[in-house]
């Protein structure tokens, strides 16, 4: 040897133990859903953490194990994830709002062990227990008094935490979580220690979470998706006060924000959208944050033109769970004190450009071997590939990446070139007509902005001469009143004439996945036999 | 296989790369020497690397191969930087202020095949050129019009970029820096890929250098000191705009910060204080920095309060070659807002605390073994160990860190129970009086007040009854006079009764180190016949 840097295994049982051991006493506030609160500390977090895997131990729960977790942000949750990881486990995060056929999946799939689940939840487990044949023990994160089920205090009370984490390597997996699966069954995507920390130190910096400690996080993304965007690993890093609310009501956020002086928060657009209303109703002023990450789906130019407005820094990002999940985040450009308040906003509803560690590339819809040019025009197919993105689903047969790394987001998107990312369709919505491909996203934008529209969704319809043609399916808001042509004038200034929609088709609703999206799929099944005549 | 995230090769061209196709056309400036200034851009620096590469192969270098540089900073010593490590080998930064015997056993000790430098050192390569054995090639950053010399740009000038980077494992090694060597021959730290970059990734963090695609640094910290602080590798991940300046004129950078709108810059405490003077001395103001990242040495108190005043946060770091360097960083606690001024500037003169991934210790000057507690009171001998910590030296022949990581940093210091690092010496100059400890820091700190003190150095001298006892060596500035009881009076107030020096010797001079460091090695062989009397 001529000489040496140390060897270091990454494994995320360094990241608890430093925050134990230089920000040991920085808080961590819970909100319960019935009203309480409860305060611990980073030591506190991996003091339970240890006796949570004494307490695994005693059950014969080990390496490789899979951990199931169904419950919303609260401390409590946050022990589970460095305990199920510390004992050398894989931690599941369950989506309570998945459907019965996608939970009974999901878990037996898993193989889960162990299901720590929040009494909200016990609908859920009680209906489902049959059906998880692998589910061993049930522990419940706050069951009420007087019930019998096993509670989470008592069953890491009983233990000292006087242990050791287990051994693992840095490749060895520490967590899953499935994707919310708009086509066939979901697909589960298993995390390693290496790639989680590599991933929280991406986090830190100031174009993503910007965290030091002051940093004071509300993540309203729950824990159970996309790894509550790598947020509860990033944030021991530095030590962030994180402070957790179990109900995701308005008033109750804006309450925290404003009272445990929170700087951070992370979430989907419809969290700010009820955030407005409350703060309208209530004439109170929104929390005074320094950042607030938007994701999950495009964010609205009003909702980023009122953040920036009251002083807030809007990150908008774009990831997915195949991707730990961060891909793109807004961060301002070098030239951005330059721009006008208007380029600015223009610059913060694309998707941002991406960190270290993560290449992006667009190829062409019609042959993915053409990679397309960064021109700020060219649509194409996105792809992804790095250190924290996805190459095999688990028990997958077969690779999801191509051997080159390449990840098929299954997102179209344009990349300008400057490398910021501006996303225009999911790859099986976007509707192909002679040849050219039509944005239904667009098309949906430009149809919301009716007054009379409540939601809407374009389609590809089948066509015998232009192979697909957009529908446009319209759920009009309660007691306005439009009609198709109403809604064709409407979207003929704004796009391109040969996108009009051949037909607009009035619903009464349009069917949601179980993380809030919409469904095409479930559209398109019920619309199966709608046909398009020739040149309608 | 389970299910699995990318492979990824954790390599130094990752980051160049990153920056070339992201950040392409951020801005390097470049003002030399002879006050010229050229520009060129982040893709820029990786064709020149790309080019340097295919040159370095023609030369027959290739894998492992040292390429030693000898040179101020500027954009050809980064585009080396890249250059060198693409084509597989390791980069040395030879310290140009190093004594001829220094530069003679490292370059040997390299076994370096290849020397770029500035035709400001041509004096040191045509003295030094016949005992540098190994040296194959000599290239000149900026060869003088006329000269014979190979140039820099006409060397990779002949090269066209179209190639790929050299192969490596990120266990591979990158560079090699020598430590000054207070003592006994200098000795190299072999740095890795994996090291490299890792260390890169923690210095964006806003607790470290706060990098952002925004960010505009002009570090004065010199390209070859401790990897400067590894700012060229961690600039590349957020497209930082660099400022290099081949000179450290204060007037030269003041004016470079203002024009090209620096935000960030690194450098030791003596920069500052040239900084200042030229500033009065003008009646100009200080640079609008957001940040200055002080290291090297402990930044005097009036140096700190000035920088926040003028408002600059000041990042006072600890590290060491051996550390790569990055080991503690001063930045804001969670209750800084809390505090006054004064106790923020207490807070600022300690020297922060360590970033995820390092870990510090103290342990008894008196047996290693014993941990000491982190309670902000016990002083002892500083251990750390991470994954940029030094395993073993270049070519020694057994590890400078013991089997379970912890590496002896030479330096005495107090923890305090938030972390935060407070040195308080070297352990080889710490003075050991009846089995107690005497900081010859701090004497010195507090001879140093006294208006007729130039500089202080502090040794311990055998004792026959107290083995060890302090005598102070003083510098008087030109012109002031002052005897030795004058001193003692002075002291008194401020250090125990115990601590007050047995002798003040006044000095016309003390040695000084090739990196401007009091060397007491050297005062204490010039006083090797020094003798105290029992109970003097």
């Amino acid at each position: 040897m001529l000489g040496a840097m140390q060897d270091w295994n990454m494994v995320v049982s360094h990241l608890i133990d430093h925050a134990a051991r230089e920000h040991g006493a920085r808080e961590h506030v819970t909100r319960w859903a019935d009203g309480t609160e409860t305060r611990t500390d980073w030591a506190g977090i991996r003091r339970d953490a240890l006796k949570m895997t004494q307490a695994l131990r005693r059950l014969g729960i080990g390496k490789g194990d899979r951990i199931a977790t169904l419950a919303m942000n609260h401390s409590r949750h946050l022990v589970s994830w460095y305990g199920a990881v510390g004992v050398g486990g894989v931690l599941h995060t369950v989506n309570p709002r998945l459907f019965d056929d996608q939970l009974d999946y999901i878990v037996n799939h898993a193989e889960d062990r162990v299901l720590l689940y929040d009494v909200a939840f016990q609908p859920i487990v009680d209906r489902m227990r049959s059906q998880w044949k692998t589910v061993e023990h049930y522990i419940c994160y706050d069951p009420p008094a007087g019930s019998d089920v096993l509670g989470f205090e008592d069953w890491i009370g009983a233990e000292d935490g006087d242990t050791q984490w287990t051994q693992v390597a840095e490749r060895d997996p520490c967590m899953l979580c499935y994707t919310s699966g708009t086509t066939g069954n979901p697909k589960g995507v298993l995390y390693e220690h290496r790639s989680t920390v590599l991933h929280a130190w991406t986090g830190l910096q100031p174009m993503a979470f910007d965290f030091d400690t002051q940093s004071v996080m509300l993540p309203v993304v729950p824990m159970f998706h996309a790894a509550s965007w790598g947020l509860p690993w990033a944030g021991a890093m530095t030590g962030v006060k994180f402070v957790y609310s179990a109900v995701n009501e308005p008033k109750v956020l804006c309450d925290l924000m404003d009272r445990e002086g929170v700087t951070h928060s992370a979430g989907v657009p419809t969290v700010w959208l009820a955030m407005f209303q409350h703060v309208d109703a209530e004439k109170r002023e929104l929390p005074k944050l320094k950042q607030a990450v938007i994701g999950g789906s495009a964010a609205p130019r009003f909702m980023i033109e009122r953040l920036m407005k009251a002083g807030i820094r809007v990150a908008h990002a774009w990831g997915m769970t195949e991707t730990s999940p961060i891909g793109t985040v807004g961060a301002p450009t070098h030239d951005w004190d330059a721009k006008t308040f208007e380029q600015q906003v223009d610059m913060v509803q694309m998707q941002g450009r991406p960190t270290f560690g993560v290449e992006l590339r667009t190829v062409s819809l019609d042959d993915m071997e053409t990679e397309l040019p960064r021109d700020g025009k060219s649509s194409g197919a996105l792809q992804i590939r790095g250190p924290w993105i996805i190459k095999r689903y688990f028990k997958a047969e077969e690779d999801a990446a191509r051997p080159d790394g390449w990840f098929d987001t299954g997102d179209v998107g344009i990349i300008h070139p400057d490398g910021t990312l501006q996303l225009t369709d999911r790859t099986k919505d976007v509707i192909k007509s002679g040849g050219e491909w039509i944005s239904s996203v667009e098309l949906e934008n430009a149809a919301v902005g009716h007054p009379a529209v409540a939601e809407a969704a374009a389609v590809g319809m089948p066509h015998p001469r232009w192979d697909e043609r957009p529908v446009l399916f319209v759920v009009r808001k309660a007691g306005a009143d439009c009609c198709a042509q109403d809604i064709i004038d409407h979207l003929t200034p704004q796009v391109a004439k040969w996108w009009l929609p051949d037909a607009v088709e009035f619903v009464d609703d349009i069917p949601h996945t179980a993380t809030g999206k919409i469904s095409k799929k479930d559209l398109r099944a019920r619309f199966a036999d709608y046909r398009l005549e020739a040149d309608a």
